[in-house]
């Protein structure tokens, strides 16, 4: 396999799924997993451990990370609100585990029902979790920082109340922190000006992921932004599926085949073969409702006459 | 009226209403511009000088120009196929003329119907038309690049290519050329390496501005490419409506209610309210039939919380 220059992680069976109504069946989250590593995808977020009672769409995430595991050299990662999810991603075997925090307190109470001080704590005991653990079956615990660029209950976030929460969630244990513009506030300035504050503050290492959303179209400009500051793991959704169903107005992952255009089309290689990427989608297609909408241009057009990635 | 840092000049009037197929009354369409002027859109490209048989949407553009004259401080400008076209503009007092000139000469056969060297002679004899009139009536002369990052039909396009018809496009009398993607196949890179191509070879003061289209998503990441590299003029159509009829699959230009958002949420003044342009969308959206899609994000989302535009 060729080196990657950017990681595209897939949080369709994610963020996607758990935004829309319909329950995907199981065999074909697994076909959809199977079929995206196939096409070269690095890592996939295959689920999240929520109670099947708040979130049925992701009730049978233990069995898809069992079976993303049988896809060699795929990074299985998981959503997990808290220390219960995180122990059944432990017992499951996910290589990443990634942790929100909603830097916007109002939103977190809204979301999670958790103060700060109470998802720290959380943090720090999932952290402990990962640490009894032998040291090469140890995953990589992310702290996501959810509404980083603006919330919709709050409005501006600034700087100072990010770094604060990154501190925080490093000092409790998590191996990286990641910015999650869950509201679609970021701008192209604003994704860079917040990832070198973090890196001026925190060094690069524990910053090298983002999540953005569609909200306002930014998606792609903002990804253009991130990979150019530096950072080299880019979340996405097959047909930009997903968002936040805890914010309105918030829905919309940026299209993962228009996103692995754009990079492959600058030349950064992501490892994905584009031609096998655009025929995954019609397994999505097919496992949902026609009335659930996917996304992206891309798709729709083609790739352009001539057009090669680069080996 | 503050100063502008980035030109969004609205192509919505015409090539929007080109590509497709319902006629928009010409009340409408002066509705349109007026608001757009109103919400402080600085140039506005209101129609193309065509025959009526060949595009009956843009019959009324003399009329539209004549409107458009009226409106303090805005540049009107429109497109022309040829010297007839051209001093009908001209006869209408528009300010800024832009003649297409497909860079893949196959394009320029099929589109046009007339050869890379038909095309000069009509841009000579234009810009002597243009030089013929006294010094403060001459409308700018702009030579359009199309397909100038690739063609439908000829694939890829050489960046020798492109220099040599921007070469020939000033030898003939344009003050200045345009990039344009017709087609859907630029990235954030070619943005970036073909602008500076121009400018290395001809210098800054010959290329100002681009014509993306939205084809495979790209849009919004090649315009932040573009006025990062340092063009000051980017093109875009309300509700992303048009595109090129002739080029299968390249329809769509960028959205202006997206562009706009996010230049001015990076503190680039474009001088538009932004408020005012999302309520100019209704406009649009009354005057074409219900099948006709708009597309854009931020005029569904609206603006962020607290969101506040640069005085």
């Amino acid at each position: 396999m060729s080196a990657i220059d950017i990681t595209v992680s897939e949080v369709g069976p994610r963020d996607g799924l758990q935004s829309i109504q319909p329950v995907m069946a199981t065999e074909a989250k697994k076909a959809w997993i199977t079929a995206l590593h196939g096409a070269g995808v690095p890592e996939i977020e295959v689920g999240s451990f929520v109670p099947a009672t708040v979130l049925p769409q992701l009730a049978d995430t233990a069995e898809l990370v069992a079976h993303a595991r049988t896809l060699t050299g795929l990074t299985v990662a998981v959503l997990v609100p808290n220390l219960r999810g995180a122990r059944d991603a432990i017992a499951a075997g996910a290589h990443k585990i990634t942790i929100p925090l909603s830097v916007s307190e109002t939103h977190s109470l809204r979301n999670v029902r958790r103060t700060h001080a109470q998802m720290y704590e959380a943090v720090a005991a999932i952290a402990e979790a990962i640490t009894a653990l032998p040291v090469d079956q140890r995953p990589l615990l992310e702290g996501g920082l959810s509404t980083a660029f603006g919330c919709t209950l709050e409005g501006r976030i600034s700087e100072a109340q990010v770094l604060r929460a990154a501190e925080q969630l490093l000092a409790a244990g998590c191996d990286e922190v990641g910015l999650s513009d869950t509201t679609g506030y970021a701008d192209p300035r604003s994704v860079r000006r917040l990832t070198q504050a973090i890196w001026d503050r925190f060094g690069h290492k524990v910053l090298t992921g983002i999540h953005l959303h569609n909200t306002r179209g930014q998606g792609l400009a903002c990804a253009l932004a991130a990979v150019e500051t530096g950072l080299t793991t880019v979340d996405a959704s097959m047909g930009g599926i997903g968002g936040c169903p805890f914010a309105p107005g918030a829905s919309g992952n940026i299209v993962t085949e228009d996103l692995v255009f754009m990079l492959e089309a600058m030349g950064l290689r992501t490892g994905i073969d584009l031609e096998k990427l655009l025929q995954v989608r019609q397994i999505v297609r097919n496992a949902l409702p026609d009335d659930i909408a996917l996304y992206g241009f891309t798709p729709e057009a083609g790739l352009p006459k001539g057009f090669r990635q680069a080996p």
